[in-house]
């Protein structure tokens, strides 16, 4: 009898032998500047926000203890849905557990076997996922190509459509055409899903996303999705759209309805790292001048926000470079494939709004001194 | 031109003709007896589990900032991992951010295209939606039939095979025959998955689950998926397996690489009432002498674990009875199609070890008064 295990036996020494494996290991920060993690804001060890995951944790218990339809829906989570309202100008919003689940949650629900999903190449393996839970046909456009997804939507022969698309690419880093996909999606009667999970509390005003920045907000078919675990320093997702679009997500999608609500603790710390961005609005400002300083460094244009991405020759030259910032003090990330939708290997860094010049400048030292020689 | 929302709007009207709309509105405990959450335990309110979140909080920040592939692997998730496995006896454990998650990332990743997996009819959204999301053919089997399940099994046409089954269901509350599931799996070459959500902390060798009660351990072909948000107290799954396999959730299950990894302090959290049950394993004693009270007062067998469910002529007067109990101080929960396997409707009871004797005879009292008279 063969075993079922044995497949997997033979990927995992597949990976081996390609230099591929994937690890986890703790982290332990100590006097390293991390350009890795999505921390944006610096959030995580603020004062304000430990101590309001502190008080949820009293006032509410360690946990929600079931479902958001069934007890699983507190104060806490109607008070953070006010200020991702108040903070994106959305007319809802629905928290999730995770990022993950607000675009499962999305995706799968927004799409059914009469639409037709046109998904750019370079989306999150969640949006990817989200496509593959609804029962729609899926088609993929050329990244950032607006006259493709254009073309693939006149060319359906569903009665409905769902473009997807991110406003910051998690990968690369580059933002999307977001007023022209509100507009395009608005004349084909289609429903725009837009993952800002790196633009929420990076661009926009405030921190306010770039749907927001378009003044999308006017239009019924815009649907934002986002995560509270980078800028929002906690863990969790939200879902910001119109009440018809959150009343049909409550009512439909299985990643919401039978998942146990977000635990108090992140969401207390989230509802306040939207005070602190709403009382320092110069964080944004120091989060872009230091992934200026970061991309100059490396040679690279500098991004819109805070996601960059440094091109290199190979996985293993990746690794390598991983290996020798550390060495120095300085973590980076490493995306090689399956990671990167163009099959590349790339440095990937993110600026952070907390890291003083001090530390900038180590960081920027170590990677001139690691990364390609622009040409 | 047509709207793409069109259909949502037609969804939602429909719904509330039918009488199934649903609302998230927040629960405020104040002097009811909760049946409805999954706190089985009573750990949420524990002044251990409270202060161990808040100690995480302190550590290590709000949020895990990345995924655990990147920075976001902290040693209270290694700690966590290792306590789960010091539970369940399992070989290895690993930790997701919630259990919706862990079902998505072990079975999507566990099956392939040359794969058969055999779910049981009864089987939660989030291990339906991670068949959806492999490339296997799914086949489902009647609810508990072993007979079937081989017979499937036997038939089919591809060289591998994955078992789909919950040792506690979550609706019914019955049990599988995890023992004759284990044996018939590994006589078939197959993989089982078992979600043990309503099992760990409830039912086997103090609290280790129906796994670990069968002596599963010894078999590599055995996984078991769990969460931290009913016993433990907290947020977030795991998936506790042979290191094999755990090596391959964590390279290729893109639910787990692509996802934040679980906050500080819900691991913290979960970490602590992993303590108190084993300091305190009269917890699972007292949680089913109080359902076997439930059970009784309904007039409905005694469920093996924490979960009871009270069938009832329809849905209205499911809701009808719901909102009588609440009146009385006591929160049930109320099962309606789509949420039933069965299109019936029902009330759903969970036992918890934290009631006092005060609290049951209230609630036995009420659910005597609103129950259909057995047959």
């Amino acid at each position: 009898m063969t075993s079922s295990l044995d497949w997997i036996r033979d990927a995992a020494a597949a990976r081996e032998k390609a230099g591929l494996v994937r690890r986890v290991s703790a982290y332990r920060p100590g006097d390293v500047v991390d350009l890795a993690g999505n921390d944006y804001l610096g959030l995580r060890q603020h004062p304000a926000v430990k101590d309001a995951a502190t008080a949820a944790v009293e006032t509410y218990g360690t946990g929600a203890g079931a479902s958001r339809l069934v007890t699983g829906t507190l104060d806490v989570h109607d008070e953070l849905e006010a200020a991702l309202v108040g903070l994106t100008g959305a007319p809802t919003a629905l928290v999730t557990s995770s990022g993950y689940t607000a675009n499962l949650s999305a995706v799968s629900t927004l799409a059914d076997a009469g639409t037709l999903i046109v998904s750019d190449e370079h989306a999150h393996a969640s949006l990817i996922d989200g496509c593959r839970l609804s029962r729609a046909a899926v088609t993929v456009n050329r990244h950032n190509d607006l006259e493709h997804v254009a073309e693939l939507l006149a060319r359906r022969d569903t009665p409905r459509a769902v473009v997807v698309a991110e406003s910051v690419y998690s990968v690369l880093g580059d933002t999307a055409p977001v007023e022209d996909l509100v507009a395009l999606t608005a004349e084909s009667g289609a429903i725009l899903v837009l993952d800002e999970a790196h633009a929420l509390g990076v661009l926009g005003p405030g921190g306010a996303g770039l749907a927001s920045a378009a003044g999308a907000w006017t239009a019924e078919h815009v649907v934002v999705t986002g995560t509270l675990s980078k800028s929002f320093a906690a863990q969790g997702g939200v879902v910001l759209a119109a009440p018809v679009v959150r009343d049909h997500v409550v009512n439909t999608a299985r990643p919401f309805v039978y998942d146990t609500g977000l635990a108090p603790a992140a969401a207390g710390a989230a509802l306040a790292a939207i005070g602190v961005l709403h009382d320092h609005p110069e964080l944004t400002v120091r989060l872009r001048a230091n992934a200026t300083r970061l991309a100059q460094a490396c040679g690279i244009e500098v991004p819109d926000g805070a996601v960059m991405s440094v091109p290199m020759p190979g996985p293993h030259e990746t690794v390598e470079a991983v290996a020798r910032a550390a060495e120095h003090g300085v973590r980076v990330g490493a995306f090689r494939p399956p990671s990167t939708p163009d099959g590349s290997s790339r440095l990937r860094l993110t600026a952070h709004a907390h890291h003083t010049d001090a530390e900038l400048d180590r960081a920027c030292t170590v990677l001139a001194g690691l990364v390609p020689t622009p040409v």
